[in-house]
């Protein structure tokens, strides 16, 4: 491509701590995609932001490259007004599978793109695929007949979705860019823009099992990515959440998939039913069906109560080519061949379980991947039987693992020791919901 | 190769600010080399080091991995201490071509590895091929035989001296890494520690036509230079010289030899004496053949007054195969089809001549390369009649050009009038030389 920009100067301009104009980070990032710069261009490119910062018209402009670097889906023909959530991913966070038939289910559309686990933490896909004969590969046309009939959809990110994003994500992972919030955002909202949503609910997490360590960290990335999505004309509401500790009892796949089936009738563990009620009584709220987030939460009880969140969770899983009877009877679905349990050492409460180490143990024993090659045992996790703050005597299991891996039950076993920590005093409970930060600015939330 | 260094986390390490291990960089820029590691993942490295900045340690193991990414040359069969001058780059800086027999004409060894001239600067291999049937390509068999003979050999870089230097070069000079004082350090130590050297003089030049701008950043690259050189054993001595205005009086390539051969006959401009004598004096000092810098001086002064460094010159020439007939009668040298002169259009005194510009031009007219593939027309290029500080009448020429490209006079003489300034007050004189540094410091040194 001829062009008025030279790549280097480019470079150049970010390394001297100039900002570059949003035609220029159009052009890097075009000119990126159709493979005429070069990986060794765009690294040193994307090492000099990470150390010289990027402001917003930067991070705006990387947003809107990498959302028109493939297609966005105009979803305009479907009444009611498009609302997705995202999770910048925990342990244990199967929110998703909760929020998108509550939501769908009192009238508002929930084009839900959703993504791989890779790490400690889980994807929604991987949890959605552990469904026998679920799928979430479709075209676009199906992707809308399916929206369209439901009000919901539950679908992978296909190649079409922000490609540039996949081929930047790709070589900042092998070129230690990853942690910088400008490209975590940019990466975040070009793949939520590109469902064709109108509205925009985020679940910011902080804590041991959480990328953002600090809420202050946190609260940059929420503000970031509120501030794009109110630019690109999306009202855009995020919380802050606490991940020092698993979200719920379960984490593995088909393990978290039954704790959402017991939430969608009404029988989630505590943690689980009033975050989720919070998030889809929000996104309700900005999908215009209730008059306040109050309100929303109220329809969300409800809907739950009254079984059509349920109802639609078994009408979306037999769309999308998923055996229901699993859904409605959990008890059907195949075990681990090897249980473990871990037992108390000594009496008192427990003080911590570290939200990372419980991850990386539930991946090792099969639930999770390394790279992304690895198959995941959907069987495969761990189910707590205490959380922070809960009494334990000694010889009293305070979780039980699931793998058909036997090979490494004893290195995970030591893993999650050292991760739960037991304390004589009953630690202070910890907030679920710290903030809450939308275009007006950040300020305390608590729940 | 498997290895205990995890590349991810050593960029990572570069990027957060922290200094890296000797073990570290050598693992990098062997991996590299031995194409283990991924360009776009070194090009992240080299931007975080230039933006957090590299150590002397840092910068040590990087001339010594590229050091040993070839090989380094034995020379310790041949007698006497081997001494090479390397300048950082200017316009009309042809001083290479008459240290070297000087220094050899006294009894040091000179073992000279040089390169190609690329942008406004021109490179003591194109002027060496100048002269017909010369040649600098050689194998290291050849390289040991001449300068055992003669004391001296001028050779052009093979790919067997300091690999890693060159694919490094290669990847920084397209990724906004060049201008980084500890990467330049290590890609002129690491080629000419692989020479088979004791001792190295060097000129580091500041002004218009340097790479260096200002006195101060010149003078802290001759000090990591020095650094460098004494790190490895070898005694270094830099000085700081001016590159405000060409060196002597001729610029390109054959019109350049034929001043060194003015000046080895004891009829150079004034400025190429003074500081070619400096230079050669300080090479002789640091092979052993002087007590003093200026017992050296008088030595270079006396080799250039007896024929010896003319006659040595004579032999090298014919040894490496080049036309001596031409250096002997320098007159039967073929000319340039295209002559033009640029005369003043005022009366006064020639305030500033910018050497940049008249690099640039000089290149235009066929004595330079744009890209590494470009061809040189060696009798190409500009021959001042006045320099700074002359006096000049109107319509007197300033300078005459020579090229093989009419099409290109129109420009070059617009651009030739832009880079020279008349005043009517005749300026101060500039010095030649403003400081001196070598293991003990930096210190004033004026000439």
């Amino acid at each position: 491509m001829s062009s008025k920009y030279n790549i280097v100067s480019l470079i150049r301009k970010k390394r001297d701590g100039e900002s570059l104009t949003s035609d220029e980070i159009h052009y890097l990032i075009k000119a990126y995609t159709n493979h005429e710069i070069e990986d060794y261009q765009i690294s040193a490119f994307l090492m000099a932001g990470f150390l010289n910062g990027m402001n917003m018209e930067e991070a705006t402009a990387l947003t809107d490259s990498m959302l028109h670097s493939g297609i966005v889906v105009d979803l305009s023909g479907i009444p009611g007004k498009k609302v997705d959530k995202h999770s910048t991913g925990g342990v244990g966070d199967k929110l998703s599978l909760i929020l998108a038939p509550v939501v769908a289910s009192v009238g508002v559309p929930v084009p839900m793109i959703s993504g791989r686990g890779l790490g400690h933490t889980g994807g929604t896909l991987d949890k959605l695929e552990s469904i026998p004969g679920f799928y979430t590969d479709m075209n676009l046309d199906r992707y809308i007949e399916i929206i369209s009939k439901h009000n919901l959809v539950l679908a992978g990110q296909t190649k079409e979705i922000a490609p540039a994003d996949k081929k930047l994500y790709a070589l900042r992972d092998v070129t230690a860019t990853v942690e910088f919030i400008p490209y975590i955002a940019g990466s975040i909202m070009s793949k939520k823009l590109a469902e064709g949503i109108d509205a925009l609910v985020l679940d910011v997490k902080y804590g041991s099992g959480a990328f953002m360590k600090t809420v202050e960290d946190a609260t940059e990335l929420a503000e970031e990515l509120v501030e794009i999505g109110e630019r690109f004309g999306k009202k855009t509401i995020a919380y802050l959440t606490n991940m020092n500790q698993p979200l719920g009892f379960n984490i593995g796949n088909w393990l978290e998939v039954e704790e959402c089936v017991n939430a969608l009738r009404g029988e989630g563990p505590d943690d689980i039913m009033k975050l989720s009620n919070l998030l889809s009584g929000t996104m309700i709220y900005l999908g215009g069906k209730a008059g306040s987030v109050e309100e929303g939460i109220k329809k969300s009880e409800e809907t739950i109560s009254n079984g059509k969140a349920f109802q639609k969770w078994i009408d979306i899983v037999e769309e999308q080519g998923g055996d229901s009877s699993v859904i409605k009877n959990p008890g059907q679905y195949p075990k681990a061949r090897y249980e473990f349990e871990l037992k108390s050492e000594e009496e008192g409460f427990i003080k911590s379980m570290n939200s990372y180490e419980i991850g990386m143990g539930s991946l090792e024993l099969g639930a999770g991947r390394k790279s992304i090659e690895d198959i995941i045992d959907p069987t495969a996790g761990i189910s707590l039987k205490k959380k922070v703050g809960d009494k334990i005597l000694k010889g009293e299991t305070i979780l039980t693992g699931y793998t058909n891996k036997p090979a490494t039950i004893e290195t995970v076993t030591k893993q999650l020791y050292g991760a739960v920590k037991i304390s004589v005093e009953q630690p202070e409970p910890e907030l679920l919901v710290t903030h809450v930060c939308d275009s007006e600015g950040t300020r305390a939330f608590e729940l």
